[in-house]
C-alpha cells in the first residue's frame, strides 16, 4: 500500500482543508431541501435532494443518474478511478432522505434552515439530516471531490448508491440491489451512518446484531367467557401467554429457547480487553432513560450484553379487556410480538424453530397457536483482521492520532444485511456521528469537526486502498 | 310450620292453576315494554315498566310507589301480611330492566313482541326479559296475587324492591338500600334470578364466589426504547409482567399468592356427595365453548372448581406495540387487569394485600408498580341448614316430587352482596331458569312450565314460612 502521507493524499487533504467552508456551504444547500421520505407532501423534495446529489457527483466526473423505484428514486453513480488495474472497487452507500422534523415547536431554529452555532467542540450545523445522513454522506463525496480536484478522480473505481427511503424501511432497496447486481459489483461497501466513540476517538462498527421477529397468537375458547361462570375450569389464554413468555429467561437472564446459544462465540481475550478499555459507563447509559441497573444477562460487561450477546424481548402484548374499569372476562385469544436479537453464529431459522418448539412444548390441551414470523437476519461481524478494517484502522489512527476502537451496535442496519445477502458484500462502517447528535430528534446537529475529520479520513482511505 | 298441603296453601295453588292463562297474559303485557336500561332512548319505557309493576302490586293490596334515583326508578312496596305477629318479614328483590336486544337480526320474532311457541318442554315465551328477570319476578308476584285472592294477602309481611338498573351494574341500588334501611328491614331476601338444575330438578343457589379485581401498571424506563440499542441491558416491563403473571399458578393449578387459601374450607363429605351426585358433565360444559379439558386446579371435581375453589385470571393485558407489522420497542410500561374469584372464608382485603406482596416481591430494581383495586367482595354461602334453605327445600320437594339440589354459582350476584353488607340480609336464591334460556342473547325464552312451577313454589314457600 502507498504511504498515505505522501502525495497525492497529502495534496488531497490540503485541498479538503482549503475547501472546508465551501463544503459546509454545500452541506447547507442539501439540508435546505426537506426530503422527508415518510411524508407524501415532500415527494418532490425527495426528487430534488436526489437530483442535487446526482449533480454533485456528475460535477466530479461520475456517470450519475436517478433511477426510479415504486417509491423515491435511487441515485446511482460510477467512476472508473484513476489508479492501477486491480485496485479494489468500493461501493459507497448513503441516503438522502431524512426523518420527519416534528415536533416542530421543539426546534430552536427551523429544521430546514441550517445554521452554524458554536458548541463545546466548536461550530456545529443544526438541521434535520445534518448527521443522518446528508452530513455523513457528503463527507465521502467531499473526499471524492478533493481527489477529483487533485488527481482527476478517485484512485480506485467507485460506485455510489444513495437511496431515498432509509427512514421508511428501505422498502424498495432490496429489489433495486437485486436488479442491479452487475452494475453494483464491488469488493466492499463503505457506509458512514454510525458514530465515533467520542469526539476524540474514531470508531469502526464491526458487529451488528441480527433479528428474529415473531408474532404469536394464542387461541382457546370459541368465544370470550365470563370469568365467574368459567373461571377455574376454562383455559385462560392470557394466563398461558404470560406463563410461556415469563419462562423465556432463566434466573441468570439467559434465554431458555432450546439451542439458543448454539454457535454463539465468547469474546476473544483481545476483544474483551479492547471493550473493557472503552470504559463504557452502563449506569450512565441507563441513567439517561431513567434506569440504573442492567437487567439483562448476568456476568457480562455492558458492551458485551449490548453487542455480543443475544436477547429476547416482548415488544408488544395484548388480549382481553383493556379499557377503563373492570370486565370479568376470560378472553378467547391473546397475542404478543416477540423479538430476538441475534449475534454472529446464530442461525435465524434455527432460532425461529426453537421459539416454535418452546411455545408448542408449553401448550396445554385446547390451546392453539399461530406464528407470524417477520423476516429474520443473522448477526454480522466484520473480522478485525479483514483488509478493509485494517486499512480503516490505519487511516483513522493517522487522522486522529489515536487508535480507532472497534465497536458493536445492538441493532441491525438493514442495508448491511441486504448488501451481504444480495451482493455478497461486507460493509465497512466508518461513522463520525456523536451520541448527542440527536438523530431523529429535534435540533439534530453535526459537529463540523466531525464532518471535516470524516472527509479527511475518507480521503485517506481512498489513498490507502489504491495500493500498491 | 303449617302443613303446606292444607288450606289455605291448597286453595292458593288451585287459584294459580286456574289463573295461569291470565298470568301468562300479564307477563306478555310487561314484556311488551322495552325497558332497556342501557339505552337512553328507552328511559321512558323503563318508567312505564316500573309503573306497570307498581300497579300490579297496588292491585293486590300493596302500598306501592316509584322512587326516583339518579338513574331509573326503584319500585318499592309493602304489605303487612295477614298472618300472626312474629311471622318473618320477607324482602323480595327483582328487576324490571332488560338487556339490549341487539343484534336484532338474530331474533326469530321481534324481541318486544312476546310469542308463545312450542318447545320440547311444552309452551315457552320468547321475548327479551322473558326469564331475566320479568318472568322470574312475575312468578312471585303471581304467588302474592293468589294469596291475595284466597286469603286477602300474603300470610307474612312482605317488602318488595324491583330495580331498573340491574343490567347496567345496579349503579344506584346501594345508595337506595342504604338510604332506606328502616323501610327495608326484613329477615331474609328472596330472589329469583338464577336457575334450576334441569327442567325436572329444582335448585337453590347457596354459594356465590366473591371477587377481587386489580389493575397493575408496571413502569420501567422513562420512555420507550429501541430494542436494538438497549436490548440486553434495559429492563423490559412486558417481560417482567409476563414473569409475574406467569408465576400466579403452580404446576397443580393452585394460586401462589401467599396465604391465598387461608380460610378456604374443604367441602364436607355431604356436600361433596351431593355435588358428585349432580352428574355435572364438565367436558360437555366446556365443549359448548370449544374446550375439552378442565384447565384449573387439579384433583377437584367440576362443581368444586367452579363453585368452591378460588381462582386467578388475567382479564386483560396490554403494552408496547400492538399494531400491524413489527416494531422493535422496549416499552416504558405494561399493564394488566387481574381478578381473583373468592370463596367463603377468604378475606378480600387480605387477598388484595397478598397480591400486592406477590408482585412487589418480584419487582427488580428500576421497576415501579401501581395498583388500582376495584371493590372487593367476599364469597357468600347460605348455610344448608338455615331455616330459609330448609323451608325452600321442603316446598321444592313437594312441588317437584324430588329433592332440590343445592348448587353454587361461579360468579357473584352483586345485589346479594349489597343486601348482606348494607342490610345484613341473607338471600334465598330460588331460580327457575334453564341453562338454554338465552339470557342476554337473541331469542331469550322462559318455559311456561318453569314460570308456573316457580309461582307455585313461591306460593308454597309463603305458606310454609307463615308459621305456626
Amino acid at each position: 500500500m502507498s504511504d498515505p502521507t505522501t502525495a497525492p493524499t497529502t495534496s488531497v487533504l490540503a485541498r479538503l482543508d482549503a475547501d472546508a467552508t465551501a463544503a459546509r456551504d454545500r452541506l447547507f444547500d442539501w439540508l435546505r431541501i426537506p426530503s422527508v421520505s415518510a411524508q407524501p407532501a415532500h415527494a418532490g423534495d425527495c426528487v430534488r435532494a436526489a437530483e442535487w446529489v446526482r449533480d454533485q457527483l456528475a460535477a466530479i466526473g461520475f456517470a450519475a443518474e436517478l433511477r426510479p423505484t415504486p417509491g423515491h428514486p435511487v441515485v446511482i453513480a460510477h467512476h472508473p478511478g484513476t489508479g492501477p488495474a486491480g485496485a479494489p472497487r468500493l461501493l459507497y452507500y448513503g441516503h438522502y432522505d431524512v426523518q420527519p422534523a416534528e415536533p416542530l415547536d421543539l426546534w430552536v431554529s427551523p429544521p430546514f434552515a441550517p445554521v452554524e452555532v458554536q458548541g463545546p467542540h466548536g461550530p456545529r450545523v443544526v438541521a434535520r439530516g445534518a448527521v443522518d445522513d446528508k452530513g455523513q454522506t457528503l463527507m465521502w463525496i467531499e473526499a471524492l471531490r478533493a481527489w477529483h480536484a487533485v488527481a482527476g478522480g478517485p484512485p480506485v473505481p467507485v460506485t455510489v448508491v444513495i437511496e431515498g427511503e432509509e427512514e421508511t424501511g428501505s422498502t424498495n432497496l432490496d429489489a433495486f440491489l437485486a436488479a442491479n447486481r452487475d452494475a453494483l459489483r464491488a469488493d466492499v461497501a463503505v457506509i458512514s451512518d454510525t458514530g465515533m466513540w467520542d469526539i476524540e476517538t474514531p470508531a469502526i462498527t464491526t458487529r451488528l446484531r441480527g433479528l428474529v421477529y415473531a408474532q404469536i397468537d394464542l387461541f382457546a375458547a370459541s368465544r370470550d367467557l365470563h370469568s365467574g361462570l368459567y373461571g377455574g375450569s376454562a383455559l385462560n389464554p392470557i394466563n398461558l401467554l404470560a406463563r410461556i413468555l415469563g419462562d423465556l429467561h432463566d434466573a441468570e437472564g439467559r434465554v431458555r429457547l432450546p439451542g439458543f446459544y448454539d454457535g454463539v462465540r465468547e469474546l476473544t481475550a483481545e476483544q474483551r480487553a479492547a471493550w473493557d478499555s472503552l470504559g463504557f459507563d452502563e449506569a450512565a447509559f441507563l441513567g439517561e432513560v431513567g434506569l440504573s441497573v442492567p437487567a439483562g444477562e448476568r456476568g457480562r460487561s455492558g458492551p458485551e450484553r449490548l453487542w455480543a450477546r443475544p436477547t429476547a424481548d416482548v415488544n408488544g402484548i395484548w388480549g382481553g379487556y383493556t379499557g377503563e374499569g373492570s370486565k370479568t372476562v376470560i378472553a378467547a385469544e391473546a397475542h404478543a410480538k416477540v423479538s430476538f436479537r441475534l449475534v454472529p453464529g446464530q442461525d435465524p431459522a434455527k432460532v425461529e424453530d426453537a421459539f416454535r418448539q418452546f411455545v408448542n412444548e408449553r401448550l396445554p390441551a385446547d390451546a392453539r397457536v399461530e406464528f407470524r414470523m417477520r423476516g429474520g437476519s443473522p448477526g454480522i461481524e466484520i473480522p478485525d483482521d479483514s483488509p478493509w478494517v485494517r486499512a480503516a484502522r490505519a487511516v483513522l489512527a493517522e487522522e486522529y492520532g489515536r487508535p480507532a476502537v472497534l465497536i458493536g451496535a445492538g441493532g441491525s442496519i438493514p442495508v448491511v444485511e441486504s448488501l451481504r445477502r444480495l451482493l455478497g458484500l461486507d460493509s465497512l462502517l466508518l461513522g463520525f456521528g456523536l451520541a448527542d447528535d440527536g438523530m431523529h430528534s429535534p435540533n439534530e446537529k453535526f459537529e463540523l469537526r466531525c464532518f471535516h475529520g470524516g472527509a479527511r479520513s475518507h480521503a485517506r482511505l481512498l489513498g490507502r486502498l489504491a495500493g500498491p
